[in-house]
């Protein structure tokens, strides 16, 4: 279904031409390991360690389920690449039914423009001269590049540099929900959204406005309700908007905690989804509808493979997973078997399990298998991520827009 | 001084086969731009951020000063590489006086073997088949290579392996200071390095003892003091083994927080310490011989640029460095010239910082500069570290080793 043309390809040609990626002397099997392609059909539990893997069959079903979720409710699905980082994945995200992506940062947004991803909706802003000219130059190559603003003077600029590249570049407004990006509701916003409106190289598409801290809330009845409240402004706003006549053809927000909350917002168009495919302990932690305690509408699919390397000390395992493996993030990783570890990865490069009990017994070079505390940290970890079905590598996920902060 | 050979060779040789990096429609321009050669003379302030910066005068006064202080203390200096994962950043160390290096994993390890660091000691154990045979084969090929082992069944494991390359391999005993890593201290410990020592195929080379909880104690005396009585039982070991007769010409362990105090332990040869090079907040934190309140033997050279994004809201600003690009370690990262500036990187994407004072006034666009607050996980997160002097960008390090946890 995905094809990793563009490293593996790039790595064959390289060999060719006699290249070297971080080996001087290159030779074709180093390549290959590189690009994890003598993996393929490797028994899991045979990996490197640490190692992040994608259980296939789990991931199918999630990135189906979203769909088939919301399919009747009037709202879209547009994940946000965010959380994965992959075009591949971006790619099997489109073929489920999704209707473009959003992407956090310019770098990111470029990855996936340029790795056959062609609906880009970049929810964070280009402030800075350098980032402005590239945004209108890819925008210039990519029509389905949207992207956000949420200052006058930002609006300003961009029109300038629209202007200049002699193009039209499409722009939504994102909204502030949690004070951290986004143009105060209501006038303010209006007045921004009026300005790009009428802005001759710019085309107002509609709004944006996530709401980062509601979706964590535990409980489902708790969460819909704050969401609700707290979309307040927001809804507010859209509607002033829309008595002014403004074209409000997106208007997208929502994540993995309310997916299928925003249904309540009314001209609500489209979820910004990005955790559901993996899922995380975050996110399992904080109920679903029919379970308050485990919020089950998505399968864990992507877990971290660990090494036990020490067994020295009773109820003590030393692993090889740590900060630059799993992060700090909490709730701790998960390992799956055994629900009374705790397993602590605040050591840059060894994980500690402790625990009073355990369903089996543990000797070195045995792996563990853990769930991922927060999963978008941690994929930004790892350039590669191993595609296992039947506990068996079936094809190798590069991380391309890994790193791709800027 | 430092040559970007392998990667900015690679680039080249891709880019005359007509290969991509993560681009499938090549320019050279844009293989220029990834690898940083663009950015080269760009006063800092101009790069994309978040970006990665070195100040190479203080970095270059760091590596002489940890040379200059051991000077007459008999303890060598065999730098932690995990800190940096650069190749060229080891070779400035070892440029500096360095007896060798050291490094966490097998695959970083490879990393600085394969570029031109040849002198590697592997303070971790390979323990599982497929890592003990690509070890062996490291060693086959390159003689500075020293690894690490802390059980039996592991240099039974060594042993065999180097058997079947026809080769001897160089190895230490690692000895378990926090329960973490390492051989118990006392007998065990001398039986493993008299199994080591006699076994026909490995070359027992010596002891390490690295104590990961005592680098940060508050307090130069007080480390002292804790540094001494945690290391009792590897003195103890260190002279049963020599009793017996072992060969003890490396007696490796300390840290950054410990440099200095190494001499106080008999027998003791060199020093891992990483941190030194680029400081962060953490060590600053700990107090020095002279100033019980700041670590000042080494100077910050490593920081983050983040630029601001947002100021709707009163004494709060929004930055584009979260903890993707700063992670989650505490202390938070400091803004440079802010003594009340609250950084908070809890968000992947954003950085908020809050503050009832503040020494400028700050608009959309500025960029804030920030002392890391843990260097090793934070340099994990970047492919390349900006080489900065005179506030301009001299060199792009290119971050070989980034990832490489396995």
């Amino acid at each position: 279904m995905i094809k990793h043309l563009n490293r593996r390809g790039f790595i064959k040609t390289a060999s060719l031409a006699g290249g070297a990626l971080w080996l001087p002397n290159t030779l074709q099997a180093k390549q290959e390991e590189f690009m994890g392609e003598r993996e393929i059909g490797l028994p899991k539990y045979e990996l490197d360690t640490p190692a992040l893997c994608l259980d296939l069959d789990k991931l199918e079903r999630n990135l189906s389920q979203v769909q088939e979720k919301l399919k009747n409710t009037g709202v879209a699905v547009r994940p946000h690449v965010k959380t994965h980082k992959c075009p591949d994945l971006a790619k099997m995200q489109m073929q489920a039914g999704a209707i473009g992506v959003c992407a956090a940062k310019l770098s990111e947004v470029e990855v996936m423009l340029e790795n056959g991803v062609d609906q880009v909706l970049m929810t964070g802003v280009n402030v800075t001269p350098n980032k402005i000219k590239k945004a209108i130059q890819l925008r210039k190559k990519h029509p389905g590049f949207i992207q956000a603003v949420d200052n006058m003077e930002n609006a300003k600029d961009l029109q300038e540099a629209a202007k200049a590249a002699g193009i039209t570049a499409d722009v939504v407004v994102d909204l502030d929900v949690i004070k951290r990006s986004g143009a105060i509701p209501g006038e303010p916003a209006l007045k921004l959204a009026q300005f790009v409106d009428q802005a001759p190289n710019l085309n107002f598409r509609g709004i944006l406005a996530y709401d980062g801290g509601v979706q964590h809330v535990h409980g489902y009845q708790t969460r819909r309700q704050r969401n609700l409240e707290r979309m307040t402004p927001i809804i507010e706003t859209h509607e002033l908007m829309k008595r002014s006549g403004l074209n409000l053809e997106i208007f997208s927000g929502g994540g993995t905690g309310t997916y299928d909350m925003m249904g309540d917002i009314p001209g609500f168009t489209d979820v910004q989804a990005g955790s559901y495919l993996f899922m995380d302990c975050q996110y399992m932690d904080i109920g679903g509808v029919g379970n308050e305690e485990l919020f089950d509408d998505f399968a864990p699919s992507l877990t971290i493979l660990s090494t036990v390397i020490n067994t020295n000390h009773p109820d003590r395992l030393i692993t090889d997973g740590g900060a630059k493996a799993v992060t700090l993030n909490k709730p701790a990783a998960r390992v799956i078997g055994e629900p009374n570890f705790n397993y602590n990865a605040g050591s840059d490069e060894y994980g500690t399990v402790t625990f009073t009990e355990s369903n089996g017994s543990y000797k070195v070079g045995d792996v563990l298998e853990m769930i991922v505390p927060h999963c978008d940290p941690v994929v930004n970890l790892y350039d590669r991520i191993y595609g296992i079905r039947n506990d068996k590598v079936e094809k190798v996920i590069p991380v391309l827009a890994r790193g791709m902060s800027q």
